[in-house]
């Protein structure tokens, strides 16, 4: 067992609460992984409605293209989650859609619901095949081991290179009736933006338009899971799920503050996941301004945030500022070196084209020393902002990804 | 001193051609480092045809903003080239333009050539002022000691983490006649395609035509420096000269033979960058087939190449070809799974979606022992195509790049 990441919060596994309607059980299926967890079902209450996003790779997994063709249906039925860890039935040919299809049938006639209500996942090795008959033959006695407070074994179930299990909460209140959020999420390596995410299922009770929850669910994970990196590698397996079992009699359609809430839960899974970046000892927040539009900015941002030099600079507590000019220069941004300034938290150690006049090294370095870093780069010349978060690059990172499979 | 990359060419430092026209000098000027050289010299013979490819960062060093000024400038006078290794002189503010002006300034007076004929270049550190008046300092010194035999010592003053000095020739016949080719670089880390090059200087005693020759070199600089990355990085810096003194009597205006000779030494240097990558202990050919353009085709190569985890995996020589089917699903290429396939070396690993029927792991385990690999992808769709080369990404460069600077 690899250790805990440095940067797991601090709390352990967070208290989440309880999503009427969602239950959840595990097994050891023995898929890959021996002595532990490594299936997750999830029974979700007839009336749930499911949002998704998922990964834009043009090889993904057979999973996700079998998730994204159910996905846009409605349905008044109940629903299921199947993931797997261990193997990510990833460019196994056609043999991966029907282990796809497999599981699913097996999983509703084990939950009562259609087929084409069960989402799966899988995530692990790419390119083997997967052992679908053992997963299929834990899924009755899953069945009837699901419980509402089972979604921290779940967390666990679904982990790989991961070193701590993920979840995050929020229980709000609309007009006076309280509407519970509670999510998971696994990912630790192969992780970039411009996607949805590893994998990460998220549950709330609430009652909510599906088209309305869909288009939210999208905005929101550009914000989050689509604002961070960890190695600038997409993965063919990413979902983002998203089930409203309505069993709070609380209709959310519209409503600013769940919004906002499903907002915070999503940051937190997603930073969570930085957090547990392969090998990371350094939890970055990469913050551009001043750019000619948010799009730019994100050149910015993601460009500083996947340097190697910016990384490993970092990993070395070296305030490095020139490697982050090098990083803005290389992006394809707009960008003017003489409108350009750099700080680390609230240092100031560049502007106008040049290292400032105040700025000393040590206490660049000393800043450089914390686990939580904040770059701010303003570029002066319009208005263009975008947020990412990041790690470090260590000699761990090169250790867990030389030898994962031999 | 690190030592020097398993990758070397084994014979050393290559015999190069004396190009009649064009004599070096080097000295140590201590502007960063000790007991060493960090400054050359080269004076070119009235009449040389200038021709260049710098970086396209946004944040490039005033050198290379000085050297873009002048190269469209044909002129029938003499020519220098001065370069300083240690410090990069970039985003120094308005004092960066003045100490290459001040460089220039010395180098025009100590070689008797107006002062917009000569080019510096500088690499090293970013962000601290280059005590350029070190380098003024020994310009009469080295003015005196040109010599035509000189390029060996040349490829060394420019080196900074390279771990060996980098040069390639050629000599051919022209109606009879000899025209030579000498060129050196340096280059190791901060490595990137689409751009020029870290810090290159080819020298020819063609006589060519200004306009072809800068056209040419812009073309044969894409598919040589600009189709290698060693980290995906993009220096400030980058700079590729080319000096033809006409000293042969032979013009090579559209001889096709001299092109082919020039790509010869440009690929040559800048597969020695890759060789000497930061902590390279594999240099890999990705090449890619059957995509729906070159373009689609350079992007997919570019995907692979730059890679975290397929670098990774060939560090631990480890066939993990799921990773190659990631970074082709991550390109933004077009590309049907169905249809690829992969090779290592002679090897079908991966076809039709799926690995080969015939493959088997053993085999992949052995090809990657090599320490010269071939990966092969063919996307099945059109006749695009694309060859880049880059090395693995292993402990070493964590080594040299989380305490290059302090």
């Amino acid at each position: 067992m690899p250790p805990v990441s440095p940067l797991a919060p601090k709390g352990g596994f967070p208290e989440l609460p309880v999503i009427r309607g969602a239950a959840f059980a595990t097994a050891q299926a023995g898929v890959r992984y021996k002595e532990r967890t490594d299936v997750m079902l999830a029974r979700l209450a007839p009336g749930t409605v499911m949002a998704g996003v998922f990964t834009r790779s043009a090889t993904r997994s057979a999973a996700v293209l079998d998730c994204q063709a159910k996905i846009v249906h409605g349905s008044p039925e109940g629903a299921g989650i199947v993931v797997n860890s261990g193997n990510a039935n990833a460019f196994t040919g056609g043999a991966g859609m029907r282990a796809v299809e497999a599981v699913a049938e097996a999983a509703a006639s084990a939950l009562g619901v259609p087929a084409e209500r069960v989402f799966t996942s899988s995530t692990g090795v790419i390119g083997e095949p997967l052992p679908f008959e053992r997963i299929v033959a834990k899924l009755d006695e899953m069945s009837g081991a699901l419980s509402e407070n089972g979604i921290a074994g779940a967390a666990r179930a679904i982990m790989t290179t991961d070193t701590f299990p993920k979840g995050a909460g929020a229980t709000i209140e609309i007009g006076g009736k309280v509407v519970n959020i509670a999510g998971i999420a696994k990912g630790s390596g192969m992780i970039q933006p411009d996607m949805a995410t590893m994998l990460s299922y998220v549950f709330t009770d609430a009652e909510v338009d599906r088209t309305w929850l869909q288009d939210a669910l999208r905005d929101l994970t550009e914000l989050t899971f689509n604002s961070i990196t960890v190695d600038s590698d997409t993965s063919t397996s990413d979902t983002l799920l998203l089930a409203a079992t309505g069993a709070s009699g609380v209709n959310v359609t519209g409503n600013g503050d769940f919004v906002k809430a499903l907002e915070g839960v999503l940051l937190d899974l997603a930073q969570q996941i930085v957090r547990d970046g392969e090998g990371a000892t350094k939890f970055v927040e990469v913050a551009v301004t001043g750019a000619a539009s948010d799009e730019d900015a994100r050149k910015v941002a993601l460009s500083i945030a996947n340097s190697p030099l910016v990384k490993t600079a970092i990993a070395g507590e070296d305030p490095n500022w020139g490697r982050i000019v090098m990083a803005v220069g290389k992006s394809g941004a707009a960008a003017d070196r003489d409108l350009l300034s750099i700080r680390f938290g609230e240092i100031l150690v560049a502007e106008r084209g040049w290292v400032s006049p105040a700025y000393r090294e040590a206490d660049g370095a000393d800043y450089m020393k914390g686990e939580e870093l904040v770059i701010s780069v303003d570029l002066g010349i319009g208005e263009g902002t975008s947020t990412v978060w990041t790690c470090d690059l260590t000699h761990r990172y090169i250790e867990i990804n030389a030898d994962y499979r031999s």
